[in-house]
């Protein structure tokens, strides 16, 4: 059934029962042909069941009256694990030296939610998002903002829409199991995807890690001032002088660790220098 | 090198290089080849490289100075992804309506440690086990007991030794490495060391949730008394009314859940009956 505009009163609307509507609407609800094919051209894989595919890219919120749907939930905890599994992997053969607390951080960074939004953003696989959420839209173009100000990995700078992740996962799920569950085949994908990955010489801590540990070490008193229910800002002050604010209105973590990251860029002078040259508080 | 006794003064050794010696120790040291064979035959499945099988039985304290060794900290990672993906894979098939939520409970209980230290005991791997942790043997012998008391899979009232889940999982990823990575070839090995495996209708919460779940919903008060610094007991009350102590000296929350299983017991008068008339209390 459709509305359609009643030509002698554009204020009403005739109901009417148009099979072929219905026929196009229905399309439309499905995943295109031509959508598959960009998918797949870009993950460099092509789908023996295309449902699968289809599955992977549809959230729960995408539901409409007379069309049974499944949600990609089930795939993205297939995909979560196969994931797990081929990082793994990878670092275990790439580092023989590495105990597990050290391939543990590594993973970490790899499959983590910001990781997977920013491999979602970087391959455009949000376009084929299938939902109804929203607010959706806005987080994806504020989160694609951010990512701007922090071209590597932020760790914690940036808030990401889980929702980009699980899509990354559930896509890897869904290869995994229409290609027989083979790891080497799904691992080509992943490999693209997620490149270029987090290694030991681009491993980063949170800047609040960071900067605790650096006072610390060196003996200097850290606070932080929580303005945050207020103005959405947390300020930082080492050895009662002020070094950094950070304002994030959605999330008090997120703007803590902007304050942590500006406190260390004052007092590293150069951040991302190996061995920066702090100059002394007090 | 060794030291011999000096056949005029017993107290003053005399220090040898004993080639034949050191070589008889080496071959002590490392797992013969009956033990080699013994766990294959046990697990089914042949080494190609057996070093791998050796340093998977190869705990950190088992350590002889000028023997280099690896422990099985490595493989034990890798063989908890393997685990977790192959169980997750598993259920996901078997159960094409279960939402993440549920898939998740399955896994948790066929990849918890009480579950693999029992299929380490039944399948007797730790007779293999390379250690010198002199108050294992000891813990190991208080879990054989303590698991014929529960032959099932206790939910909490067992504390079981975390060595031994080690074990399997570090065999896991062992078999893993060895087989070029097939999920299928380690999968064979997996169903056969953890059969019977928990499903949905073998699943069972802890107790301490399962009384909890009771109480709520039939709006009965639940207190716990904590004796567990003096004696190593719990007691539990319900509408006031004592219904069963629970002990363990190790670890409280062992005690907790052994207290609450006794008043399950108690309340339900068949726990083990799905649906239980309890009594009144009031």
């Amino acid at each position: 059934m459709e509305f359609q505009e009643n030509p002698e009163n554009p204020l009403v609307h005739i109901i009417s029962s148009s099979t072929e509507a219905e026929e196009e609407q229905e399309e439309e609800y499905g995943m295109t042909d031509a959508e598959r094919e960009e998918i797949e051209e870009l993950i460099g894989y092509k789908f023996n069941d295309p449902g699968l595919l289809q599955t992977a890219f549809t959230d729960s919120s995408y539901k409409k009256e007379g069309f049974e749907t499944e949600s990609f939930e089930r795939l993205e905890y297939i995909g979560d694990s196969v994931l797990n599994l081929l990082i793994a992997r990878e670092h275990y053969v790439a580092n023989p030296e590495f105990l597990p607390g050290k391939l543990t951080l590594l993973r970490a960074a790899n499959v983590g939610t910001e990781k997977l939004a920013r491999a979602a953003m970087k391959w455009n696989l949000h376009k084929f998002l299938r939902h109804r959420k929203p607010l959706l839209n806005d987080q994806i173009g504020e989160f694609s903002k951010a990512i701007e100000e922090y071209p590597l990995h932020s760790a914690g700078l940036v808030d990401s829409p889980k929702v980009l992740a699980d899509i990354v996962e559930s896509l890897i799920g869904a290869i995994f199991l229409d290609c027989n569950s083979s790891l080497e085949t799904t691992w080509q994908v992943v490999k693209k995807l997620l490149e270029p990955m987090v290694d030991n010489t681009t491993l980063r801590p949170h800047p609040k890690t960071q900067l605790n540990e650096y006072c610390q070490k060196n003996n200097l008193q850290l606070e932080y001032e929580n303005l945050w229910e207020k103005t959405g800002e947390v300020k930082v002050y080492v050895n009662n002088k002020y070094v950094g604010t950070g304002a994030y209105r959605s999330k008090r973590t997120t703007a803590l660790n902007r304050a942590a990251y500006k406190a260390c860029t004052q007092i590293f002078n150069d951040f991302t220098s190996p061995n920066p040259t702090p100059p002394v508080l007090d």
